[in-house]
Formats: C-alpha cells, sequence, structure tokens
C-alpha cells in the first residue's frame, strides 16, 4: 500500500481545530474558502501520491552525486520537481505580484506536509525556495524583487540558504566569509559555506544563493553580518540566467539520509553578489527565511510521522502473527496489545504534531494579514516548539515505525529504515532542537511569559470545557508554575531546563488540540484518541516539568574532567 | 580520540555494585579472583582498543557480500576474529573440559561488551557461537560434546542460530522446516531460514548451525519443535571439516546497520543434521541459547552506548561554539547547559545499563555455582529487562550522541550515524522489546510476582539506606502497587502495559545502582551522577507506571479500520 495523502484529515483540523476561518475572514486571505483550500489539497495530495512518492527510494539508492563539479541529481528527481513547479506549490503563499498565489501559510503548510511525506529529499529543495521568496518580498530591493521573484516563484530558478561555516554552525556570528564592495554596487563574496542543502542541480536554470558574510566595517558577532543574494549564473539584461558566477561545489556530503539531496560544501571566490536588506542587518532577513523555515521543518517532521505511521499501519494490517489473547485466534499484529499500543500512540501523536503546524501556520496568517502583535506573539512562541516537536515526532514515529515491521524494520527495502534515516537530521538542520529551546525560554520569554501565558489560558480553557479534560487541566496547571518558575531564573539554569520544556508545553498543546477535535465529533473516534493521549502522553509531561525545575546546577555539578572518568 | 575500554569501572562496578565477590566465593570460581578478572579484562580491553576498533568503520563500509554462493567477510575481519578466538574469548566461561576458561558469565558480559564497543558487527559472531555452546553443552550428546565444542570453544569452527522463517517470527511455533529420520541416527532437515546472523564466513574452518525444525511425529505449535545441529562440512572421523553439506547461503540482506555482519537467508535442502536433546523438546535447548544470547544482547546495546558516549564527548570536549552563558567566554559546547544536560544523561544512563549487566551475569552465576532457586528466578527475571532495557539504552544513547554533534552527526564519516544504525537491531534481535516484556509480566510473573517484590525489597533497601534515597523510595512504592495491580490483570491488560512497566523496573533498578555506587564513594563523582539521574531519568517512571494502571481497553476501543480513518 503506496502513501495516502491525509487531506479529509487536512479539511477536519482546519474546520475544527485551528480556526481557519478566521483566515478567511480577512481581506487579505478572503480568496481562501474551504473550498477552494480543499481543490488545491486534493490536487497537491495526488500529485504526492502518484508522481512524487515513486521517487523516494530512487533518491535513496541513486544519491545526487558531483561529476566534475556539476551536481547529477537522482533519477526521476527532474520530472518531480516540474510538477511541483508547475503545479505552483513552491510559491502557494507568495505575493501574486510575482506570480504566486496569494494564499494563506496554512495551506503552504498542508501541501509541504504531503510533499514531505512523498519525498522529503526532494521537498527541501521547493522548502528552501520559500524562504528565500519570504525573504526577498520583506527585505530585497524593488530591482532585485522583479528579477528574482518570478523566477523562484515559477520553479525555474531555486533558491538556497548559506549560513553555515566549519567554525560557525549553532554560532552564526563566528562567520568569516567577507564582501567587499566592488564599486557599482555589488559585492564580491568570498568564503566557504557547508551544509548547504540543494548547493546545486541539474533541473533548475539557475540556483541562488543567499548568503551571509561580513563587510569590511562589519563588526564581529552577528550584529556584523550583511545578507548577499549571490546567483549561481549571473543574469542577462533580458533576466535570463547568465555567465557562471565564481562559486563552487567542493564536494558533496555522505549522509545518514536524505541521499536525494545534495548537500554541499560551497566555495565562493569573490563571487558577484547583491546587499540583500541594510548593510549589517542580515540578521534580520536570515531570521525571516528562518522562521519561515523552522515552520517548514517541522512540517518535514509530521510528514515522514504520517508517511511511517502508515507504512507501519499497512504492515500490522498484513502481518499474520502468533496467536491474540483476545479470542484465542490467530489474527494480525495489529491485534496484539504491544503493536495496538504503539500504533495507537503513533497516530495520536501525528494528529498533535500536525495540529501544531497548522494553528502555528494560521497564527503566522492571522499575524500577516491583521499585523495583530498577540498573534504575532503567539506565532513567534510556537515557532521553535514546532520546529522540535514536529521533528522530535517524525523521529520518534520513524523509529517505532521500525520496530512495528520487526526484523523487516531493518532490512532496507522494506523502507521502514529509509524514513529514520531521513528525518533524523530535521532535528538538526534550520537550528537544533537545542537551539529551538533556547531560542523559546531565552528570546521568546523576554516578555516575561506573556505569550506562554496566553497560551496556557487556551489551553486551559479547552481542558475544562472538555468532560474528559481533567488530565490537561493538571498539565496546564503544573506548566504554568513550571512557567512562572522559569521567567525567574537566571538564563543558564533555563537553557538547562530548556528541551523538557519545550517538549512538555508541546504535549500540552497536543492535549488541546485532541480535546479540540473530541469535542467536534463527540463519541467519535477522535475522543477515544483523545482520551488516549491524555491518558498515555501527556503524563509524561510531569517528569518533563521535574528536569526543568532542576536548573542547572547538577549538571555543573560535574566538572568536565568527570566525563571522562 | 578513539575508543577506551572502561575497564576500571568494571572492576568498581564488580566490587562495589553487583558483589561480584559472591562469585568468586563459590567453588565453582574459585579462580575468578579479582586480580584474575583485572588481568583478563585488561587484556581483552587492549584487543578491543587495538586490533577491533580499526575495523568498525571498515565493515560499514565494506559489507559483507555473497560472492557466488561465498560469503566474503569485510576486509581485517578474518584478522580480528583470529585475535578474539586467540585470546580465549569466545569461550572465557565455557567449560575447561573441552578448552574453555571456566571464568563465570559477569567476565564474558564485560569482555563482550568490549568487543561491542570496538566492532558490533564482528562481535556478534563470538555471541553467537556463545550461545551454542552453552546449548550444546546442556542438551547435546556426549559424543556431539567431544566432537563440536572443542572447534567452538577454540573458534576454528563457530556457531549460528536458525529460528526465523518468513511466516515465523516472534512465533516461531509457527515453522515449517522438517526433519526426517535417515535411519542412521541423523536426520535430513530441510527448510526456508531467515535473518541467520553470520550465516557463513570466510575465516572459520566450518560453521555449525543449530537449526529448529519439526520431526515427522511433531505435532502443531512449539511443543512439536525439535533442535537439529547442521554442521555447513560434515565432520571427518578425524574430527576435521569435510564435505559440504546440503545447505546453502540463499542471499544477504541489506539492511540499515550492522553491515559487517553477513544476515542470511538460508536454505536446507535435505541437509545431514544431528537432534541436540529430546525429540520434540528444541525449544527448551533454545532458551537455554536465547537466555545466554539475551543477556548478550543486552550488552551489545550497553556497548555500542559506550562507545557512542565516549565518541560524543570527545568530540563537545573539542567543539567550540558560541558564548558560554555561565562565564561570558567562549568554550566547548560541553559547557553549554544543554549539550552537558544531554552528556549527563547518557553517562547515567550508560552506567545503569552496564550495571544491570553485570548484575544480571552474576545472578547467572551464583544460580550456576549454587543452584539456589530465588537466585534462578531473579536471574530469570532480570533476563528481559537487561535485553530490552540495555538495547533501549544503546539506541536512546547514540541517537543523543549524534544529537550532540549537530550537523556532523549526519554526515557519515564522522561515525556518530553507524552507532545508530548498528545498534537499532538490537532492540529487535533475539525477541524483541515488545515480546521481552510480554515474557516479563507473563511467564516471568507466572510466581505471583514474587521475584518482582524480591528485587523491590533491594531497591527498597538500598533507597532507605542512603541519604538522597528520596525518589527512589517513592519510585519503588509506585513500582509495588502497579506490579501487584498488574498481577491482578487480564493477560491482555498486562501485555498493554508490558512495555511501560519493563521500563519502569529498569529505571528502579538503575537508580538502585546508581545508589549503590554513591555510597561506595560518598561525596564523589558518582554520588552527583547518582543525584543526577534521581532527579532526571527516574521520575519517567511515573508516567510510565500511569500507562501501566490502563490495561488494554483504551486500545481496543479503537477499532482496527478507525486507525486508518
Amino acid at each position: 500500500m503506496p502513501y495516502r495523502a491525509p487531506v479529509s484529515e487536512f479539511a477536519f483540523l482546519m474546520d475544527h481545530v485551528v480556526g481557519m476561518d478566521r483566515v478567511a475572514a480577512t481581506e487579505k486571505f478572503a480568496e481562501a474558502t474551504p473550498d477552494t483550500v480543499q481543490a488545491v489539497l486534493t490536487e497537491a495530495g495526488k500529485m504526492a501520491e502518484e508522481v512524487l512518492a515513486p521517487l523516494n527510494r530512487t533518491g535513496d539508492l541513486q544519491p545526487a552525486r558531483l561529476e566534475n563539479g556539476v551536481v547529477r541529481t537522482s533519477p526521476g528527481f527532474a520530472g518531480g520537481y516540474r510538477a511541483i513547479a508547475e503545479g505552483g506549490y513552491v510559491a502557494i503563499s507568495a505575493d501574486p505580484e510575482y506570480g504566486g498565489l496569494g494564499l494563506p501559510m496554512s495551506v503552504t503548510t498542508a501541501v509541504n506536509e504531503m510533499i514531505a511525506s512523498a519525498c522529503l529529499s526532494l521537498q527541501l529543495n521547493p522548502l528552501m525556495t520559500q524562504g528565500q521568496i519570504e525573504a526577498l518580498e520583506n527585505h530585497a530591493s524593488d530591482e532585485i524583487k522583479e528579477l528574482y521573484l518570478p523566477k523562484l516563484v515559477s520553479g525555474e530558478w531555486c533558491g538556497t540558504m548559506n549560513l553555515t561555516e566549519p567554525q560557525a554552525g549553532s554560532d552564526v556570528g563566528a562567520l568569516r566569509s567577507r564582501a567587499e564592495p566592488k564599486g557599482d554596487g555589488t559585492y564580491a563574496v568570498s568564503g566557504q559555506k557547508i551544509y548547504i542543502s540543494w548547493g546545486d542541480n541539474d533541473f533548475t536554470e539557475n540556483v541562488v544563493h543567499l548568503v551571509l558574510a561580513r563587510l569590511p566595517d562589519g563588526g564581529p558577532g552577528t550584529k556584523g553580518i550583511s545578507l548577499f543574494l549571490v546567483p549561481r549564473n549571473l543574469p542577462n539584461a533580458d533576466g535570463s540566467a547568465g555567465v557562471g558566477n565564481s562559486l563552487k561545489v567542493v564536494s558533496l556530503e555522505h549522509k545518514l539520509g536524505l541521499h536525494g539531496s545534495p548537500t554541499a560544501v560551497m566555495q565562493y571566490d569573490g563571487a558577484t553578489g547583491w546587499l540583500v536588506g541594510e548593510p549589517h542587518e542580515g540578521m534580520a532577513a536570515m531570521f525571516t527565511m528562518m522562521n519561515n523555515a523552522r515552520l517548514g521543518v517541522g512540517v518535514q517532521g509530521v510528514g515522514i510521522a504520517e508517511a511511517a505511521y502508515q507504512h507501519a499501519l499497512n504492515y500490522a494490517l498484513e502481518r499474520k502473527q502468533g496467536r491474540v489473547p483476545t479470542d484465542e485466534g490467530f489474527g494480525t499484529i495489529l491485534d496484539h496489545a504491544d503493536v495496538r499500543r504503539m500504533l495507537t500512540g503513533m497516530k495520536a501523536e501525528v494528529f498533535a504534531a500536525r495540529a501544531l503546524t497548522l494553528d502555528l501556520a494560521v497564527s503566522i496568517d492571522l499575524a500577516h494579514a491583521t499585523g495583530d502583535a498577540d498573534m504575532t506573539a503567539r506565532a513567534a512562541f510556537l515557532t521553535p516548539i514546532c520546529k522540535a516537536y514536529g521533528t522530535d515526532t517524525g523521529i520518534a514515529v520513524a523509529d517505532m515505525g521500525i520496530q512495528v515491521h520487526g526484523g523487516m524494520g531493518f532490512v532496507e527495502e522494506t523502507g521502514a529504515a529509509q524514513y529514520l534515516r531521513d528525518v533524523r537530521v530535521t532535528a538538526i538542520y534550520e537550528g537544533t532542537n537545542g537551539i529551538q529551546a533556547m531560542d523559546l525560554v531565552g528570546r521568546k520569554m523576554m516578555d516575561g511569559g506573556s505569550a506562554a501565558k496566553a497560551l496556557l489560558a487556551e489551553i486551559a480553557a479547552t481542558a475544562s470545557a472538555s468532560d474528559i479534560g481533567g488530565p490537561l487541566t493538571d498539565a496546564v496547571a503544573a506548566l504554568g508554575e513550571a512557567t512562572d518558575m522559569l521567567t525567574g531564573m537566571e538564563m543558564n539554569d533555563r537553557f538547562a531546563g530548556s528541551v523538557p520544556y519545550l517538549r512538555a508545553f508541546a504535549l500540552a498543546l497536543g492535549g488541546h488540540y485532541h480535546l479540540k477535535a473530541a469535542m467536534a465529533e463527540s463519541g467519535g473516534v477522535r475522543a477515544k484518541l483523545a482520551e488516549s493521549f491524555l491518558l498515555r502522553q501527556l503524563p509524561e509531561l510531569h517528569s518533563l516539568l521535574a528536569q526543568v525545575r532542576l536548573g542547572a546546577e547538577d549538571l555543573y555539578a560535574l566538572r568536565d574532567d568527570d566525563f571522562a572518568a
């Protein structure tokens, strides 16, 4: 059984859980009626099932490779990319002025999830372009916008993000790439960048790199960094891709997964670039791009979780093994309590993580459409949670999918292992999940916890409205106390508890979404699944908060030398 | 920094945590003095560091392959195997009558861990042979023992286990392989077996298969299964390996990890075999072998956890990144609270899991030496816990090791990803961890919970003897209540909570070992690590027990159809 796009599930979540009607009620997104959205999702789902899913294993077995400086992509990827581009799926949320559909990010989110489920390594390409489009829309000059956006939006060209250098990973401010003004309004960009996803390909006419580098008068740290647009091919006067720029792919990484996605070491040797945004304010533009990407990467986690869940369920429904304790007969392994426990948990976690991505997307859309400060803060607070919980869920569900398969899970031809290998990096790139958690308890709580508390109030209201909400009421009370405690802590004590705190918050949000679904469909499957989530997944919150309360003291009681002893 | 064998850690655990002195006090193991044990471990550790660890990546990059029906092993593996065999490490615990060292299983356990840390794919070979030696010692005729044991003990020949068939995985009783008496005391064994670890190799003179098959008068299910010894080469009159038997390697699996270990599909076409044990009682002999292997596989998990921990720690101690919050300077990433949290947790979990393997091994040794029924029951109860917790810890620590490495963790050349790929199967083979948990709450509680309660009393005594034992006292009380509840449940309700129950028990045991270590070295690093384990890892027990109490009801509230909805 191949991947089936969960189109009706998106409709349910939009209608009953994340309040998509609020988005369609804005002037900006008035076109995003349920019918339009459903039509877009149906078409995208069909493409994901029929065109993209068959490419997934090919990409794994026949990785992108570098031949004489040219990246050769996996067989079929060019055609898959064309289907994505021609369907308009690169630019669902891009500005119609440049050819985008102008639909809300919540629609992009659902479409991205389906494409990620079908073929994650290919989906990473348009995801990077989406981030670039948003960065250019918000920070680039009109000249750059007019030249580049139509090409990016149509998918004729694609975009990359160039942040990391060998000595500058999580610490972006340590980067050494330089940009020298050439006197004609352009800059000569030089330096080495690593981990550049889709650094090159053989199916778009051009590849546009957004590169962080330091101007001669740029100070140390993040405040001295500027952002440059550096195309692989310099545009001709007519806008077509012209001669090659002074940059190259040095090598591609041999990775645990995502073999179909070429991860490049890029070398810039005085490459011609254009400044995007103000000098020394590259981080601001980068954050625009990264915020988009953080939601997008959380969605990647959900996409793999969904695909791995479907894959494991199909196996469990077919595999007959052992006497079934309930009726003394022989059935499929889904009849065994522990397999059923695994699949129930997987389903419940996929639901929670997906709802979180859509909830965040709706907040982004509402903030975008209305400019409401509370909604902007809500979106900002949910972003790191979505990235980390979405990807952690992808990893956990893919791992459990292997376990459901038993011995077959360890054999590559089954496909279960590829999901784990592919999704593992999502907890690392676009800011490790540890960095997400530091962002949450640091920057996102500089408001004294008010965004957190507003969300806690939402969750508490849901819990008290439901007749099965007791465990969530307890959970949100504990989370509220921990939030108060956390905002009073020194920063490093917060950091010590940041990952457990983020996860605890995500579990409470998961309970909130499950209860909303249960209330929309009383007595049905959703209520049963909600109850299972509240009784099986949510209690972990309490052990997580126990860690939050500890601060950092016990960790530093061990000296560095003690770790090796 | 390469792998360093933790020889002094074994000595500490043996002296202060698992009571190895009780083993040396028996007549049977009087030779296992601390000095002798330390000498064996030192030598084995040196071999693991110097000879075996360098093979680990080679095995991954150059997998075993099948060429014209012949298995070609990874470069260097033949030499690595020779070092293991010539060092006597295949047969540390084998009967001296056949050339073994007659040392306790606790010594084998420590040696196996070091070899597993260094090169898991190769270590799986002697581990299988160890299980076969024990099965033959306990169940084979004198004739078979005299012919085969000296060859297996010396490592000239090696052994495999053949249980699984395509339709008979966890449900061994569904197997279809047949054995027909040939009238001369031998049998013609026919059938296909899958997932045969080290099904063949090119460095031992012979490969001896232990094969489960059904005699013509064998009934259905596990009660009709017999065990046969089926050598690849039929022994000559002088005991040397003679002509080939009617069996072959059909194919090797392409696996997520353990590439250096050839996992074979084996075909037996009327191959000549000898009955081991009584007709239709093959499962009893198989359980001897599997019990040994379950401890051994738990140890594999610990071995990879140790190696992955060392690997991540070395990276964290070298990698400089970001401003350190504690002193406003720049340091290594170990100075960051979240990295420190990960490595502290990894270290604490490795300690707990290793102590569990040694505690079980000591129980096996004492049961073996004294025949004490309580000790036998203790060992039987700990076996599934050790297998599942050891391997789950291996997976969790290897996964966290990737995260510590950031982007480098996803790049294969770093080696962090290989640990996860290699160790993942340990939660599946020799009985999935779900099957282990079913064994624990089923078979191992047929005594009404008395073995469980004896262990709980031990843990409670440790908790109350320690001035930091409060959280463990609470934990063991909750675990005791859950145990009482569980023993009163219908079997399928037990099964629904079996995996959480097993893990909760393992966490309580982990606390017990940590406190014993802390009390042996008051105020030192061990006390700090113990406190961290009790405050950070142990609280998960309470959320696990919440699941145990649920039984199976909510899981079956969802119908099969609901899972796909």
